[in-house]
């Protein structure tokens, strides 16, 4: 076995080779040979550090979880900004949301889904919930479809089809101030 | 050749089995040969009839398209009830939207936007931007940014994880009045 240091930096190489690799193939479609290949290790690390493709796949989901978790933290008065920042989180990182929409559709129906996920937007709707009674935020919704009013917002010009696209409007600017002004129309108290 | 009629049955029932395949597997992952044994025809059929998988994989995103243009008449000027519809049809057909992201996800950059779709979005914007002009929609965004809301509201349950819906309410006609209620917020005069 390498020494703890090495073992790190390797996970760490093979997780940021798997992430590029997942984004453009999906999870049935990544090669973990490729993954190897491109991080410059053995692949039987793979299987030594993260099991299978799979145990590959959380690894790097929970890489974007705590990302943005970290690069947007949750403040339920202040939702507008927010919004705004999970979008910067977006634009700065396309292929995250690529790959958690490949997940979402090849997870087979009773695969657990991620529980730092879980954890996150159960204290995200309590915090709404807090705001609401303090008639910080509008309590014409309920706290959880206030998140996911506030989520999809954010994220509707990442997720966007092509063809949309062309018709709206593709200064990255234009699009954050769309999504910062609707969400604080929508959760004005 | 078989008959005229034969031949339309057969491009349907080959639309049809492809679209299950399309929706489950992806493009990359759909396999011909099985969408020829569930449509009971010969492969070769569908060959004949749409050149490669990507000309079936066409061919079944306009059955989607005609078919939500025909579900979901548009009204600028109801654009809150038009949201309702849009919700309604991807409540129906869930495995439509999905392959609609497939689409998206494996589409190559050089690959051009279905044609029917960009004209559909542009008449939209149109009869938003008259809906303005009348004083009908608010005019605090532009008509592309209304329908760009618009749309990714109406869908935004369809296209969330299943992370969300945990902590999101489940009950489908609560998810509708939300779609509705927030259109309506969003683009009152």
């Amino acid at each position: 076995m390498p020494p703890a240091g090495d073992a790190q930096e390797t996970r760490r190489r093979l997780v940021e080779a798997a992430y590029r690799e997942f984004a453009a193939h999906g999870v049935a479609g990544a090669r973990v040979d490729r993954v190897a290949a491109t991080a410059g290790v053995n692949k039987a690390l793979i299987y030594f550090h993260f099991g299978n493709k799979e145990g590959l796949f959380t690894a790097v989901f929970e890489m974007i979880v705590n990302q943005a978790l970290a690069e947007a933290p949750f403040d339920a008065t202040k939702l507008p900004e927010y919004a705004g920042r999970i979008f910067d989180v977006g634009e700065a990182n396309p292929e995250a949301l690529r790959l958690v929409t490949w997940h979402r559709l090849e997870r087979a129906a009773d695969q657990p889904p991620p529980q730092a996920v879980i954890a996150a937007n159960q204290s995200k709707v309590e915090a709404i919930a807090k705001a609401q009674a303090a008639g910080q935020v509008t309590a014409r919704y309920t706290a959880a479809e206030i998140l996911a009013l506030v989520l999809s917002i954010a994220n509707m010009w990442t997720v966007m089809s092509p063809e949309m696209h062309l018709a709206a409007p593709t200064d990255p600017a234009a699009r954050r101030a769309l999504v910062v002004d609707a969400v604080a129309t929508l959760v004005r108290p």
